[in-house]
């Protein structure tokens, strides 16, 4: 255990704890399986940017490693102290600093709750798009460490498309600037893209300033409900080939629909179901009659469209899906529950290779996600004492995670690479690509104190 | 001058050329003044991805720099081979390789133009919208290398912001492929958006997976003319303030009103004049009747809004302003036509604060541009033969960049810093920004031999 002393110069008495329960709070996110888990051997709370470097500087110097923390929401092991050292949890660093509505953006510190970011700009008519499912219990920092988004990214993009400007302390505690207010900019190197979704293997945000959009004056939501699966996957690729403008085009299948009916009485026919939302200014109407046409080439069971009211209840059961597959398989084990993302022309293969494993091996794989991005969450739950079955279900896991790889797309759409995809990394960027990423790596991180055991395979 | 004979094992004969005609053409772009123009040792034409590969890796070994250069229209001399050595000439690898449109994704070279890409898919109804106004005679290699971006930029988005995978050449030949076919990925570190806009410091693309956008149903175009420059440029604040669906927004002032008048005979009011444009699949109308309501807030002389058929005559001044001006000033020499870019409520500001320098010095400096973006540009004219008005041109030059960087903008909004803006690097960024810049630089192109002389004040 190295000597994390060297702290006591740096914070102050409430600002540290070494106490069992602190660190193994800080030991785990919620993807970590229990063998995984790995306490720090310090919780830091720092309160300010100065600190942070100061925390940075010192930790660095001694090649302690300082992995950040804050809400824990990560599925991929992100916030992990995989090599020990230092969790620095930034949630008392949680202040929306100031709304600029003129110019649509506000600064936050990086452990203010998504949430609180869309409260805190509601009374000026503007929201934080990409906020993810998690957004109320997720932090602004780690959305930004892990590029989250959610399920209006099919419109509105990703976390990263609405970072305008970052503070960054850097591992050996200097402090940069990347990005601009301004709307756009060719200045330099794009440090501000760069650090977005690199999860705090290059640096620390300590503050962001964020875009924000005007509240559509027409909302809309629905469902369709299809008789296949096949049916359902290719209607969400028609309503994005045909440029239905979306505002969130998810997909669960039955298995999941009957989870959730379990879970939160959601009285979902158990077929796969769409959920949609429109948002528009005017002509929403026409909008939504135009994607009602495009589905009902698929012969769906059900579409049921209503206005911004039915939006709460309609998403009610997408929003519960992780919570209910625990209920409803309390003895099973997820393998993993992962998302992987594909071009929308993949996404019916992708999702027919997914159901095609669970029937053959046996082993239920529920899957939800964000379809209008190709982008498919996964569970793959085993019977933890039946080690065929737990062997098999790591080998579907690989092989859905390398078809979406093969497919032209990626190992994740959303949750970092972290530790639970590292083995991956090789095949989808190929050596000289991860020879680059690891330059960069060495290059800002000589000592590699910043959250060790991440992204790397070899680290 | 170095021995760049080593070519001769690389490349045929007539990919090659030492002649002086062609060291001469490649040794500036548009913006380049004749002091500072350099020419290259030698001219390379590549006409595949392994050919530019090679000639990266010999040149690599031999320390020899080189340039990437294609349509040459970039005005901060990002393009000028400054150290000499190879210029690579990419206009032969122009192909247009692969259309998707359901996955609304083109493959492309990375010397094609810009206007021949929207050609190849305008019959499947799409179109690649953050073209450049030059994007009939700029190549997207040129515009990827410096995060172009034009005039519906406002509504859609910079060219980066549009790219979804390259193939890129790193310095020592090796090949990687960063991004993804999938609409979002949270995989490793975003080495796409670290090259777009690196100006070819870090590597030369040889391939790039663009995304396209569906044709809009109902297309309006008009112009709105104001009888002060205060006045128009608060109304365009207003109108981003305001949340208009714009698909572009743009300003000129009254004497590049009188430019255009004099090159094309436009009949423009000699008057502030903002350009507006509308992009929408249904209610177009009520979206350019609230945009009206915000205009006339600030007193219009006129407001006129025509539909498509109209555009073109419309934005026909706005087209040719940088060739209007050399045609209005013939005697006048342009101390640099740069562009800044700035938050929209700094905008009526920025543009103020340039205003105010031309009548203090007495120096015409039109000022036109990507209003909604809060871009401007502008071109500070002096007198050659003036002594002291070239210097009060270079002080006046400096001083609006200094003021866009203070109103928390940037030094260039889409053309790069290339060698025009190297001074101003280290105001936006810091000195551990530009630290971290320069760490990546060498952890990705050790020898330096990739475009040296570019980006970094001290190279």
């Amino acid at each position: 255990m190295p000597d994390v002393s060297f702290l006591e110069d740096v914070l102050a008495d409430d600002q540290l704890s070494t106490a069992a329960t602190d660190r193994d709070r800080h030991a785990r996110d919620w993807g970590t399986a229990e063998r995984d888990a790995s306490p720090p051997d310090v919780v830091a709370w720092p309160e300010s940017t100065e600190e942070v470097a100061a925390v940075l500087a010192a930790a660095n110097e001694r090649g302690v490693p300082v992995t950040p923390f804050a809400a824990g929401t990560g599925i991929e092991g992100n916030a992990v102290p995989a090599r020990g050292g230092v969790s620095l949890d930034l949630t008392r660093m949680d202040s929306v600093l100031d709304v600029r509505p003129s110019d649509r953006q506000v600064d936050v510190e990086p452990g203010v709750l998504g949430g609180r970011v869309d409260e805190a700009v509601a009374s000026a008519g503007l929201f934080f798009p990409p906020l993810p499912t998690s957004g109320d219990v997720a932090t602004i920092g780690g959305m930004i460490a892990t590029n989250a988004s959610g399920k209006q990214t099919v419109k509105y993009g990703k976390v990263g498309d609405w970072v305008r400007e970052l503070e960054v302390v850097l591992a050996d505690g200097s402090v940069i600037t990347p990005g601009t207010r301004a709307k756009k900019s060719s200045s330099g190197y794009d440090l501000r893209d760069l650090i977005v979704g690199s999860e705090g293997t290059l640096g620390v945000v300590t503050r962001a300033t964020l875009e924000l959009a005007g509240r559509p004056d027409q909302i809309r939501a629905g469902r369709a409900v299809f008789g296949d699966l096949d049916d359902a996957t290719a209607a969400v690729a028609d309503v994005i080939r045909s440029g239905v403008d979306v505002a969130a085009l998810e997909l669960i299948d039955a298995l999941s629909a009957r989870m959730a009916n379990a879970y939160i009485d959601a009285d979902l026919p158990a077929r796969p179901t769409v959920f949609l939302e429109f948002h528009a200014n005017h002509g929403i109407g026409e909008e939504v009659a135009f994607c009602r046409r495009v589905l009902e080439e698929y012969d769906p069971v059900e579409i049921e469209i209503g206005d911004e009211r039915a939006a709460d209840d309609i998403w009610a059961a997408r929003r519960e899906l992780a919570d209910a597959t625990r209920a409803y398989y309390p003895d099973r084990e997820s393998i993993h529950a992962g998302d992987v993302a594909v071009p929308i022309t993949a996404y019916p293969d992708l999702v027919g290779v997914i159901h095609a494993l669970a029937d053959e091996h046996d082993v239920p794989i529920p899957t939800f996600g964000h379809a209008g991005d190709g982008n498919v969450h996964f569970d793959v739950l085993v019977d933890p004492g039946d080690d065929g079955q737990v062997a098999a279900g790591h080998a579907i896991y690989d092989a859905i995670v390398e078809r979406a790889i093969e497919l032209g797309g990626t190992a994740t759409g959303e949750h970092g690479i972290g530790q639970g995809k590292r083995q991956f990394l090789r095949l989808e960027h190929g050596d000289a690509g991860v020879a680059a990423m690891r330059a960069i790596k060495d290059a800002l991180d000589p000592n590699g104190t910043l959250n060790p055991g991440k992204i790397f395979p070899d680290d």
